[in-house]
């Protein structure tokens, strides 16, 4: 997602004496199968949808993932705006003369004004965009990859992976929601935190749900056994982002993932994995944090470090 | 030294554009065993001078340590003020009445402008006080600890090591001079630089030495062979302040010090040998940097990592 309000260029994140809390209000429309009356869902329908997704966000990598590991990449095309959005938007900076050259567009905002006027939240990626009107569909995260999985079923590859398996989906439940609130928001809690307490006590959060990860990894290739799963893409896009921003920007330093081995050898499984690895942007990544952040990091310098050619070494996993 | 130009709560430390550089200036007093006509040295004497000297900067816990190593803690007393100054001075916030109880002096610029009214410089640690005028004698680190070993021979105590060995002393200086500018003052070169540009180039200067002494720590159990010198102290001081500090804060983290074998193992042999880990306050290290530099890290939040306890961890050299 990160937000307009959270991940500004040059702007405010962390606020004094205060503990982060993110405004976790989304375009909630859906695309379906099978719109039901009254809703202002659209319907499924290939070559119709935009993807607008920045590789250096968390939130939209996972979207990016899920689109390759189904063959969605077939039927809904991609945007990328590039990593440093300025205060107004996410913008398509890399694009030939900063436009989206199916949208048209310079400024992802300009899709959520089309449809609604005066939009006053978070212009976030991942956003959903229809190419017929201009207009975005939805920017509901956890949503959008859900239904690529259920909704979009008949235009999955052959041998797409069954990422939400209905036996595992209550326990599922429970772990994303887990590594939800403790690790892909309990870094940012850690990194915005606007006072020392609140920061110690986001730390001590954040590195207990490690543990518990460290430890469930031991026992299970993946997360929920020996299937690649939804919750095992969530919990990845931020292990990438682990030792290259979480550990320095975000204060997240009792350990790199590379001192955590279970975590580290699975993650660099899923990074192995087609559909992961090559759609991690390290440079990209390092880019936006540490340039938009200007509160944490005013004079916006990337740090070199750390080595990441590790990430292609052999993990010994399954 | 840790000046106030460069070091001052809420200061100013990088400057937009520029690279650092360190103002070396300091006073030139030297404390000798045969004070020289038409100089102002002042005689070597027993329980006359005041070691003012914080633990959290790495250039006072140098003279720290050699008073130790040499037993001369004996007879030159020592004053410590707290880690996070204010703009003006080093301060004694950490003894009773935060009044330190030999000099009677709130401020180490009272020292200073004792002796010099209206001394514009920075006011550093270590520096010499001379107790019986409350005068500042000397501010100059890296000749205070030189004298420490020639000048005060007679008070070392027995098993004293040598920390400037004869036959060693040309490759010493050379050592001694690249560890300076390319490791003590080259971490301040990276967290300090004003541009992605000088950055950079810090960078890769500091990589290229910490190779370097990783190679050369391959053959040899201290920087000169077999036998503590004056260079373990200075890199030492730096190596321990790495992972706390300079790895994240500086940006100094291509790697962590934990992850070069030779130069982690060669920084536990010296923690672990008495004079060297027993000086070594993590807590005020942490608090010094991450709380005073506010220009690089402006809510200061200090981080609860790295785990530490590896410092006592076997070290497996010599």
């Amino acid at each position: 997602m990160s937000e307009r309000n959270e991940h500004s260029k040059g702007g405010v994140y962390s606020v004094k004496g205060k503990e982060f809390n993110r405004d976790s209000r989304y375009i909630e429309t859906r695309i379906v199968a099978e719109p039901r009356e009254g809703t202002d869902d659209y319907p499924v329908e290939p070559h119709r949808y935009r993807l607008v997704a920045a590789y250096a966000c968390p939130w939209a990598n996972r979207a990016i993932i899920v689109r390759d590991l189904l063959g969605l990449d077939q039927v809904i095309s991609m945007g990328n705006p590039g990593p440093t959005h300025d205060e107004d938007s996410w913008t398509f900076d890399l694009d030939p003369g900063g436009v989206d050259p199916v949208l048209g567009i310079a400024k992802l905002k300009e899709a959520y004004e089309r449809r609604f006027p005066g939009y006053d939240r978070g212009i976030t990626v991942p956003a959903i965009v229809d190419e017929t009107t201009g207009e975005v569909v939805t920017n509901n995260f956890p949503q959008i990859t859900e239904d690529f999985y259920v909704e979009w079923k008949q235009f999955h590859k052959a041998d797409a992976p069954n990422l939400w398996p209905d036996e595992l989906r209550d326990e599922m439940d429970d772990v994303m929601q887990r590594i939800y609130t403790e690790v892909n928001n309990g870094v940012y809690r850690c990194g915005f935190a606007g006072s020392q307490e609140a920061y110690d006590a986001a730390y001590d959060r954040l590195w207990t749900a490690m543990d518990w990860l460290e430890e469930r990894l031991a026992e299970r290739r993946y997360l929920m056994g020996e299937q690649i799963t939804e919750a095992d893409v969530r919990l990845f896009t931020t292990l990438v982002r682990f030792d290259p921003v979480y550990h320095g920007h975000f204060k997240c330093n009792r350990n790199k993932l590379t001192e955590m081995p279970n975590l580290w050898g699975y993650a660099r499984d899923l990074f192995q994995t087609p559909g992961f690895g090559d759609n991690v942007d390290f440079e990209q990544i390092k880019a936006h944090y540490y340039v938009v952040h200007t509160d944490l990091n005013p004079l916006s310098i990337v740090p070199k470090g750390p080595d990441l050619a590790n990430w292609r070494s052999e993990h010994g996993r399954g």
